[in-house]
């Protein structure tokens, strides 16, 4: 595949960190919430191996965090999901699908509640300030919406805990999956999540101040050599084998939460009202004919977009939604949306790659 | 600067032209509306002379276009706008800025009113979906709203005329700006508006049906050799001296429509329901502290981004939103948003480029 260059304004924002990963050498960019998200230093390959093996310290600012307070907040961020949220505390994150009025998923944020009725809302590739806005302008609540000054640091992989114990303390690695706190650096507490986008284990930790950000990236490299760490980014081939689902790739609007293995965070029972609960109990009552699985190619082809998924009668029987070429499988694994008739585990496929067959195989996710 | 690769995926959308640009020389794009927008074939200097004298065909499918209609679509493509629509016309479009219920500018589309209550909105740089869809669920309206399947060439730059009048007869010459009307190609009727993103003259032709679009894609090539036809992209130079404003470069959520100079745009002494009206009237009141200025500043460097401009005695007075060197005026053109006191023509300023301070004045816009 021909390379093409990326061109940078204003509106495709730069972060703290920009400066510093490109005299770390960046390779590529791609955009995510009208900002620039790094994707390789050096080759998606051995960044996969790496981040199974050692330590690496990304900037994944584009999680921009939309901040939503005020009296109505709780009735507001529980509008957006179909996850039950009335039993949520303070100190935790939440995954939680937004949903809008028809069942379609509109983004899958992490949701941080700092304080009852003050939320963060860490969101994937869509405007969600503006659904959020728009709601609570339609139904005059009482809240403040904004995109909040805050840029992430992800520190994922195994050795993740011990660089991190190195400069919070024995408290960093009690802290618990998907729980956060506030840790001290020099003179400065920042609020750091146990989360991120790999399976690999790890911290994101939420700069609401660049200068002290930026102290604390350098620090990382300075004391870390030890744990091999590196720059990288997420990883593709690691994402998707750990079912970790992208929003834009795997699932869009079009798509309804049962159909992309959300039935635990849709809380149809529950008291508590949101847009989509009465089209979603439709959908539930109906049944989805087909679903989100995983899928592995046998194929090192690294360019594999808008790919149909066929049956031995060359019927079409689901489309590939991501694919990366996994170094540990040593094939292709992707995430494709097929028809109820195939969700089975070990089912065989084939796609169509310029009039050549390769087979593959469905399999649940995560893989094994 | 160094350059930076893009990195592909089903997020960031390709157009059903990517791959004949790609086979046309596209060497670089930037992500709009989670899809990709050539940016440069050759060189932005030649392309900005090209296009000031021949003709240009422009992918811009990434202006999506949203469709509202049902019985409250009136009702809630006016709530989202200042601009009073209460005697729009079938065959027009408009531009309006959308505003959130602070004042604050949410996008600036052009809107193609196809029937009453059936509006096609046709976008900036943000999900303008999201935010009617809040407002439709918010206030429980009956619309339906969703992205459109069509894609955009635009045709632009003096010769153009001639081109499209090659192709649709003389009728399309007709066309009076900002209007627009059914044209036909061999077996297909497309939509074709007086419109697009230069001040050169052209069309913007709005395909929904790929196949056809792609026929009509290369028909211009084949037979626009004798009005020199390229592959081109919206010049930032070019649509900067001709006054035309970019959301996300130039103006953002956190700017009323009254700073970027769209007093006329806003009606606030209409008898219309819009969000943003109480609080617009509000800032009308109290005035405005700053306004988008156009700026020419005694430079080539072509990568000015976040910079300040600073007064005689280096304070700060603005800040420039968008940059690029203009081969017509042999600087740097530019769009800044300024403090009142110096919002006159032909004022001095300078910025610090690297501890050396380099002179620029301020100008109207359009450029002369």
């Amino acid at each position: 595949m021909k390379n093409f260059y990326i061109s940078k304004s204003r509106r495709v924002r730069s972060t703290p960190f920009t400066k510093k990963i490109e005299e770390q050498g960046v390779k590529s960019y791609t955009v995510y919430n009208h900002m620039l998200l790094p994707t390789t230093f050096s080759n998606v390959d051995d960044e996969y191996l790496h981040l199974k093996k050692d330590v690496q310290i990304w900037d994944v600012s584009v999680q921009r965090e939309i901040e939503i307070s005020g009296r109505d907040a709780n009735q507001l961020v529980q509008l957006m999901t179909c996850r039950d949220l009335s039993s949520s505390k303070v100190g935790s994150c939440y995954y939680v699908p937004l949903i809008d009025s028809s069942g379609g998923i509109v983004n899958d944020p992490l949701i941080y509640k700092l304080e009852d009725n003050i939320w963060r809302v860490c969101i994937a590739d869509s405007d969600v300030l503006l659904y959020a806005k728009g709601i609570a302008d339609g139904k005059k609540l009482n809240v403040k919406i904004f995109e909040a000054n805050i840029d992430t640091i992800a520190v994922q992989g195994p050795k993740s805990f011990k660089l991190m114990e190195d400069i919070f303390g024995n408290d960093i690695t009690k802290l618990k999956f998907f729980k956060y706190d506030f840790f001290k650096f020099k003179n400065n507490k920042f609020l750091i999540s146990r989360s991120g986008f790999s399976k690999q284990g790890g911290y994101e930790i939420h700069v609401d101040n660049a200068k002290d950000g930026l102290e604390l990236y350098d620090h990382f490299f300075d004391i870390g050599k030890k744990y091999n760490v590196k720059p990288g980014a997420p990883n593709h081939a690691e994402r998707i084998e750990g079912g970790l689902l992208s929003y834009g790739n795997d699932m869009l609007i079009s798509d309804n939460p049962f159909e992309c293995g959300f039935e635990k965070l849709v809380h149809l029972n529950s008291d508590v009202e949101f847009l989509g609960k009465e089209n979603l109990k439709k959908i539930w009552d109906n049944g989805i004919k087909r679903k989100l699985m995983g899928v592995k190619i046998n194929s090192n082809n690294i360019n594999l977009m808008n790919v149909d998924l066929l049956n031995s009668n060359k019927e079409v029987i689901g489309d590939l939604r991501s694919a990366a070429y996994s170094p540990g499988f040593k094939k292709i694994v992707g995430i494709a949306m097929i028809n109820n008739d195939f969700c089975k585990n070990n089912k065989t496929f084939s796609i169509n790659l310029n009039n050549k067959f390769i087979d593959g195989e469905i399999c649940v996710l995560p893989m094994t």
